[in-house]
């Protein structure tokens, strides 16, 4: 691929990213001081590729801190000359404990975007439904003593899929754009101790996810029942919707790209 | 139940644990400045308590560095008012975030010992069998890039269980003691990308979990036949076994009581 100007041959690279979110300030740049997943992964490739201006990363999924990515997806360009078949390697050799690459390839195709050509995104959110809290699981589950009617929060989950105007989860990256997203699954199943939310969306809303979860607690709780959810959504009011459940329960599993480029509004959560 | 000679009604309690053992030098009180469970545990207890020598905790397996803990099962003598109905909440208010009491009861039959009356102790070890290493997994398994062999290593584990002389496997707690334990299931099964090997026996040998991941990680390897199993278990010499697997991947999930008392030797992995 041709560099836009430069003089040099850069090639487009994707990198697929796990990370433990909870000591970063989420994935995108900051101000100064902040530590987010892609300014650790900036840091370590211009480090690596000696560039003058280091590689831009973007990322599918702007999560927000605490919250934890099995398959966040990203995209930077690079006149890097090491054999991408070792990339995944000599990055993970660089950066810290809690990132890591999963896979690193050449994007295809020419212009890929992990963020515009993204057409899918899961979530997965764990809720620790016991009387005590867990040593293992706690940075990654939210903790809930109150026996949870997940039969319920099923019910009630059910309603939310399809496309709807989400205004009343969450907001728009800017304030005027559109609210509407498509929801194509959101499902509660208990495994043991364990309550596990899944959402698959073309794109997200900020707090979109979060906004679901605190919503369906509520209703695990009996403090709504499944037909007020409906209400809520109808509402379009985001003073309507239940407090947002916590960052650390989250954890954005994987991203989707089946060709056709959406031209997402904002993914946030 | 009346103390032992003290002026005081105390009560033995039963305590399950949960922890995260990578920051901590082990189960066992070491010398000072090591952060150890017991020591965590015995310090929140003396300080709540206000007992003037605080309660000692004894716990079922003497866990080393980094192994962490599902289902450890600990007791201790006190006089702490503290309705037990409250002991596991009140205990964790006052705990770091990688020790929590899973469960705390009165022990019972009386004179409970949760070492020595024990009858089976439940392992499992994590590998992390994929090119790349985990984020959120690090701290729980181990990684390992060459694809295993899972069914040699199944196969070779079906040569360890039973009755035998472990020499080759551990060294029990003084020299000259008994190196006979027994093992009743060790099983290898593939999980997605994880290797996981779940021990049971009625007590072990120092090391001998992790000598028995290591010497099946030589056979996922290809570098021992399931038939070189056999030879190692026979030849009771421990210069025989390979390498012990690291702390990481191990954890102690749970401890049988069937009434018994099994006068156990040591259990130390």
């Amino acid at each position: 691929m041709q560099g836009n100007g430069r003089q040099v041959l850069v090639t487009r690279y994707r990198l697929t990213l796990e990370y433990d979110g909870t000591d970063f300030a989420g994935f995108q740049l900051q101000g100064k001081g902040e530590r987010t997943v892609q300014g650790a992964l900036e840091s370590v490739l211009a480090r690596l590729t000696g560039e003058q201006i280091g590689p831009r990363v973007h990322g599918a999924g702007r999560t927000d801190a605490g919250v934890h990515a099995l398959g966040q997806v990203a995209h930077f360009d690079s006149a890097w000359p090491v054999p991408v078949g070792r990339m995944a390697r000599v990055l993970n050799g660089a950066l810290p404990d809690d990132l890591r690459v999963r896979d690193a390839r050449i994007a295809e195709p020419e212009g890929f975007h992990a963020r515009f050509d993204a057409t899918g995104r899961t979530y997965r959110y764990v809720i620790l439904n016991r009387e005590a809290p867990s040593a293992l699981l706690g940075r990654f589950a939210l903790h809930v003593r109150d026996p949870l009617d997940a039969e319920a929060m099923g019910a009630a989950a059910g309603r939310l899929v399809g496309a709807h105007d989400f205004a009343a989860f969450g907001r728009p990256d800017a304030p005027g754009k559109s609210t509407v997203r498509r929801v194509t699954r959101l499902d509660v199943r208990r495994r043991r101790d364990c309550i596990l939310i899944t959402v698959e969306g073309n794109a997200f809303l900020r707090q979109m996810v979060r906004s679901f979860v605190g919503t369906l607690l509520a209703v695990g709780r009996g403090q709504i029942t499944p037909g007020g959810v409906s209400d809520i959504l109808r509402s379009r009011d985001r003073a309507a919707c239940p407090p947002v459940a916590t960052a650390r329960g989250l954890c954005l599993v994987r991203v989707r790209y089946d060709g056709t480029r959406f031209e997402s509004e904002s993914e946030d959560d």
